[in-house]
């Protein structure tokens, strides 16, 4: 059966490497027997908003809310569009309307990649960053008093529901379950005195449903730190939509490079379709000169396949990647190599 | 002129390092001709709170309001009180009650620690963090509601104030043009949609009185990113509140230990004392045992005396300091010297 992918390049960088994660798709649809129908949008994007003085057509939900999935590159031009009104109008209503709670960052030391830290080297670090991905920290709610005075205040509210934490933790309980057992959980109940105890709260009465699950509890700020200082100690992590979002760059930092990291942002039921992008940003430093690393990219084509039924695929093209990764002819040259975005995506299609 | 001190040393490690503190200071007293009056108070402490069913006596602001500065150990004792109960009892009072607005943690990768970066040596870490210490996401505003059913919703507010923010980034932009004209400021403007704008906002206004320095702007989680890959671009950086917290653990991280980096809780027009206490935590996991390292709580000595207008003897704890790190004879265990903590403390008053 057919999967219909709504593919949003978006900005920047996104429209670069969106083709390569298609080229390898395309790739692994030939080997494993796959059968794609890619449908692109300009939309979500910052030409969009010049051209019609907003990020999406008041119809996008009807547009790409029957699509099994969406293929998104990045998108922010800041030079245009300020990122708070490009991400909010674009990004962050997908995870919201389509209900993407939860939000999976792997952060995995790869062949061929030096990591900042010293003496790490491939396997020691592999965690899995599960981020709340609809509410908290990241709400719409608050606003400014006494506007251009000195007595001005700017409030914005934090807002946890236990519908929202307790799907999040369920879903990080299992998925610690199924990758032997121990989740670490940030929070910041010591400072932060009234959303942060609930969390805990949560986070313990979750636990008595998962016994065979260890669980931590970590500060944020220690946690960082130790993020830097202990990283082979974390398998899962989970955290609230600002603390995902923090380790999930951290983590990734760790590894050696946010350049290759992917991410999900999922409906595990299925209701609506899920989000599947890049950690990266549309990096208008490095924009239009096709030298960027396509790699996270065609990891997060890896977990759309994972998500949509089709692991072995998944499979084949983390397999692909790690082969190209330590060919530095092959990998593009923030890792060093000599490669160019087109150079890299087309190794990785050939080598699945 | 004799300098008053208030001298707290709270819970767990706090009373093991908070006498080798004094021992320091006492020695830098007779080295510069300094004159200082110790009175040591017991609250503060999870102990106390046993006691007296609170953190500390209704009087506290008369006991200690009155001293030229507060010398402070570390709180909290998880088993017995939790943390936002003895933290927000305590800490979080002195700051806000002694206006204590500027959190100043210095983030200096010093002679005879290892970082974990690769390629880092001394000389190659060395920022000064100035994080809001009063107000932001640390608020006691918020609340749940239909508590204990499944439509329980938990609120809290992060408010910030044009005074609040506009004196923390003058203290930053002011300490930036002393230290070579460079600072960072930590947002989180695509994601934090009402605060965060409103924090930038105040960054470009400042910078308009502050020409000769240069800002760069990054949002927190690629910040923390930045600080592994690539520290060395960092000099000042201002944070709120809660960006400030993480990023003064992750930068001292990064610089090795935690376990030495100091910090101030300053209040610059000396109208309430300031405090200075270690980054560090009363650590219940070595508390007791004689071993934790000292030099958190020195060093905040050495703030202490500079924010009382004696650089000089500060320099000279700092000499000491360094003198000692290289010897791993008179370094404590966790920098994989043999000392104890009496030692490494005795060794620092002897070489001022
Ligand atoms: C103990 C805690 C409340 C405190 C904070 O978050 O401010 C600590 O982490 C610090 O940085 O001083
Ligand atoms: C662009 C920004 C709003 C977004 C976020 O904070 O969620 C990004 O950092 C991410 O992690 O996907």
């Amino acid at each position: 059966n057919k999967m219909n992918i709504a593919v949003i390049p978006g900005d920047g960088i996104g429209k670069e490497v969106v083709p390569e994660g298609i080229r390898v798709l395309n790739a692994a649809a030939v080997k494993y027997g796959l059968d794609f129908n890619f449908d692109t949008f300009d939309f979500a994007s910052c030409d969009y908003y010049q051209k019609h003085g907003q990020m999406m057509p008041d119809d996008w939900k009807d547009q790409i809310g029957g699509h099994d999935a969406i293929f998104f590159g990045a998108v922010g031009w800041p030079d245009t569009v300020p990122d708070h009104v490009s991400l909010w109008g674009s990004l962050l209503q997908f995870r919201r309307e389509f209900d993407q709670y939860v939000s999976l960052r792997p952060a995995k030391l790869m062949p061929g990649v030096t990591s900042p830290l010293a003496g790490r080297g491939p396997g020691d670090i592999d965690m899995m960053i599960v981020r709340e991905n609809t509410e908290g920290e990241y709400s719409s709610i608050g606003g400014r008093m006494y506007p251009g005075t000195d007595r001005e205040i700017v409030m914005q509210e934090t807002v946890m529901s236990r519908v929202g934490v307790d799907r999040i933790l369920r879903y990080a309980f299992d998925l610690a379950r199924k990758r032997g057992g121990k989740l670490t959980s940030a929070t910041k109940s010591n400072g932060i005195s009234i959303t942060m105890p609930y969390w805990d709260e949560r986070v313990l009465e979750m636990q008595k449903s998962y016994p065979d699950v260890t669980v931590d509890k970590y500060h944020i700020d220690i946690l960082a730190a130790m993020f830097v200082l202990h990283p082979d100690r974390f398998d899962v992590v989970v955290g609230s939509n600002l603390f995902g979002d923090i380790l999930s760059d951290l983590g990734p930092a760790c590894t050696g490079t946010i350049g290759i990291a992917p991410s999900g942002n999922i409906n595990p039921e299925h209701k609506f379709p899920s989000l599947f992008e890049p950690v990266h940003g549309s990096a208008p430093d490095i924009a239009g000169k096709g030298i960027a690393n396509p790699i996270g990219q065609i990891w997060s084509g890896a977990m759309m396949l994972e998500h949509l039924g089709h692991p072995e695929a998944a499979q084949g093209i983390m397999a692909a990647i790690e082969t190209v990764l330590t060919d530095p002819a092959l990998r593009t040259g923030d890792l060093g190599g000599t490669a160019d975005t087109v150079t890299c995506g087309k190794a990785i299609a050939a080598a699945v």
